[in-house]
């Protein structure tokens, strides 16, 4: 029978560097002082904000490799991803360095394909040095999925809120470093039939219940396994009803369990909805809050399962319903 | 010094069976013969052509999974992409089955960016069984890209012609099989400035010059090392550039080099300006044409070298220019 879930054997494929930019309202929220770089000014004098996402995507790449004193031919390849269309941030990003890129889409759960597809090529010795990076950004997201922002239409209670941001982790093949991911589940398309564009949350949850599920039936773990379980950006009532759902499958999701789109934000004084969302989201919280707890000894297994919504504007308008996919990573720090 | 290309040692990455569906254009064409199935009609029935061009995704795996008797259970994932906004084709035609999926982006090189994936997966041994499917639709990319399709717009002469049709590769961890792919080379993001949104070929000929050098350089082979190379789609004008361009670095592209836009239509009679292009475009080629000539023994060593023009219509009213890239997987036939 299969297996979804791959095991890095070797437990050489390590975190080297994150870096993240978050913009300035990411930065005024619970995180803030966790982020490597927040923005002043998220329109960065660019002449739209699509060129705005892919400085900030060109930003953090460079400052990842200015952290570790690395320059592009050290890099084997990028593996990165956007949610705009035909990921023109992630490419057009891309253009500005002399490395091997691999674009990855799975919508906002693309950090954590990236993160999977990264660490076998690390763990299989193809690969030493790769980077996985993502962006996202309110004000490109929200024109491109819902309105034009010049409308300024009413939210539902029901929506979230897209992270404007990018971040990147660099994984090395090194027995040495603190941080590992250890094993991966590769998630399934589950489509429940949500058709509302303003509720996500709903859209993912059965995606991301299935991820679970498989991945602890294929490890034998329990949710205690873990110090801590994070989806992506489930939002607030999405992420209890993933608590409640799972439950009646028989698996507790208690305190060791959060959503990066509620701690990303202060959810009532920020007025985003039910949380953040967006490929930046799991990725900011990730690598500036998560990997910092991770290093200082207060995390030591932590279960990341980016979750992503299926659909496109053209999808929407066509009546379809909703998909959703989640992916599993487990990282480790010794 | 980085090498780009990842060789697969193990010489058990082996194609267990393909599949097309080639729209009734691609079916009355030089290569019609050669496709598995041959639509008649190119809406099916559907509302739109995005469902239709769902559909025939669907059912090229289905057809792939019934020639060779196995079931959803026996694949350990499948590598899917298109060129649709946010990918909904292939994410839509997942939630069909019951399979792990990793969604590739690299515009209509993402064929070649699913075989490599995949084929580190296999020669690794994380997985066993997998499928590689990637789609592409004339009405569905023509109204996305550039003009609705009621306005019957004339083309330029420059243009190209998006082939309608999905296919898949199933790949298998197998010694025994008669074609594997034994390396790949990496591409990277290469822009030399070309903004004419209808001249695809001119965009994407420096990144196909990149890879197909930085292969020879890497492997130390000679083009005449395969009996044929093929690139995606860049048409017959800029494929005849770049064999010009590629001789002044010192390397001679001849008889056995060709291009699967060229290959697949009759380009004058057919009136398809330049020829095919789309991400189904260099799937039908080599899962039809070229797997089958390779099986009957008239080429052994084929370098496939899907490419891939990174725009969305965003991107072009925002007068962007047109970056490229292109993955090259080597096949061999024992």
């Amino acid at each position: 029978m299969r297996n979804q879930t791959i095991y890095f054997k070797n437990n050489d494929v390590g975190i080297l560097e994150t870096a993240t930019i978050a913009g300035p309202k990411e930065g005024e929220g619970p995180l803030g002082r966790y982020f490597h770089n927040v923005l002043k000014d998220d329109l960065l004098k660019q002449k739209s904000y699509e060129k705005a996402e892919t400085k900030i995507h060109i930003s953090v790449i460079k400052n990842i490799l200015n952290k570790t004193k690395l320059t592009p031919r050290d890099i084997d390849c990028v593996f990165a991803g956007d949610i705009l269309d035909e990921m023109i941030v992630s490419s057009f990003a891309m253009r500005e360095f002399d490395i091997p890129f691999i674009g990855v889409y799975n919508a906002c759960a693309s950090f954590g394909e990236a993160l999977i597809n990264a660490s076998c090529m690390l763990d299989s010795g193809y690969m030493n040095r790769v980077i996985c990076s993502t962006s996202s950004h309110f004000s490109t997201a929200e024109r491109q999925y819902r309105f034009p922002l010049e409308l300024g239409n009413q939210r539902t209670p029901l929506s979230q809120w897209t992270v404007t941001g990018a971040g990147c982790t660099l994984l090395e093949k090194n027995k040495n470093l603190p941080v590992k991911i250890t094993c991966a589940t590769i998630g399934k398309v589950v489509d429940f039939g949500v058709r509302d564009v303003n509720d996500m949350g709903a859209a993912m949850t059965p995606a991301a219940m299935d991820t679970l599920i498989t991945h602890f039936e294929n490890t034998k773990r329990k949710p205690d396994y873990y110090d801590m379980i994070l989806t992506g950006d489930l939002g607030d009532a999405a992420s209890r009803l993933l608590k409640k759902l799972i439950k009646r499958q028989g698996y507790d999701l208690d305190e060791n369990y959060n959503d990066c789109g509620v701690l990303i934000y202060n959810r009532e004084a920020q007025q985003v909805g039910q949380g953040g969302s967006g490929t930046a989201c799991s990725n900011l919280v990730f690598n500036a809050y998560i990997y910092d707890k991770m290093l200082q000894g207060d995390l030591k297994r932590v279960l990341l399962v980016p979750t992503g919504a299926l659909i496109s504007k053209t999808s929407t308008l066509q009546g379809e319903t909703m998909p959703g996919i989640a992916h599993a990573i487990c990282l480790e720090a010794v």
